[in-house]
């Protein structure tokens, strides 16, 4: 097993965490502005990032204020088959957000650049929620040659 | 067999990332400034978090512009006899970082926290070589309540 584990606790209620998961414009808020489909339970949503391609992803459980799961349906071949997921839950003044990309045939270098960029994206998640303004593609930083 | 794994690419040639691996100064540069002790092969660095304690690794293999390897002889319990390297690589304009910390017994909810804390700190390296500047503790930005 070879998972992308994460975690980041946003300043925030479960609530605002939840709609940045599971609406397209929550989604274009951090991860690409390029973001859209159907993001209800078994509708397909679209993730474009430029010339570096994208991913679909099938929405397969979505539970209010407590879970995100998606399946990877086309992208990267290292991606397709895996499985995305954000449980949440309450701590004092904060969601935690708990992510896990799972499914990994094998620990290759994509894996690692992966492992390096869902973290900045969530930290553009956090950003997002408590100021308002996440960094999502195209106004990313760079993590390399990739 | 659960691993943390990140890639970042610094714009700088091999030698000077090395040295920020290799280095006491290198390393309060990026990770945290409270770091001292012995960093050649066989000595023991200690980092320090303030209130939130820190962690001791013995250095176990040092090959100039390739690769570092550490074990953790001190610190949270989930790190003890677990490992950390660096493995380093030019590509183009760039020299890539492997990261693997490995040996982690469970994927515990600490291991998620800490796999999003070092991509922070890896991109902290990255902006010390390329820019002269990083943000080691406790200049970092928080990815929680933790």
């Amino acid at each position: 097993m070879v998972d992308i584990l994460h975690r980041v606790g946003v300043k925030s209620d479960l609530n605002s965490v939840y709609d940045t998961l599971a609406t397209i414009d929550g989604l274009a808020g951090w991860w690409t502005t390029s973001t859209s489909g159907d993001s209800t339970v078994g509708g397909i949503v679209e993730f474009r990032f430029g010339d570096a391609g994208g991913s679909d992803m099938r929405v397969r459980e979505l539970e209010p204020a407590k879970r995100v799961l998606w399946e990877v349906v086309a992208g990267p071949d290292e991606w397709v088959g895996t499985t995305i997921s954000f449980d949440l839950k309450q701590e004092d003044d904060y969601t935690i957000v708990l992510f896990n990309h799972q499914g990994w045939r094998e620990p290759v270098e994509f894996m690692h650049h992966c492992g390096t960029t869902w973290a900045k994206f969530l930290m553009s998640l956090k950003q997002l929620v408590e100021t308002g303004k996440g960094a999502p593609y195209p106004d990313d930083v760079s993590v390399g040659n990739w």
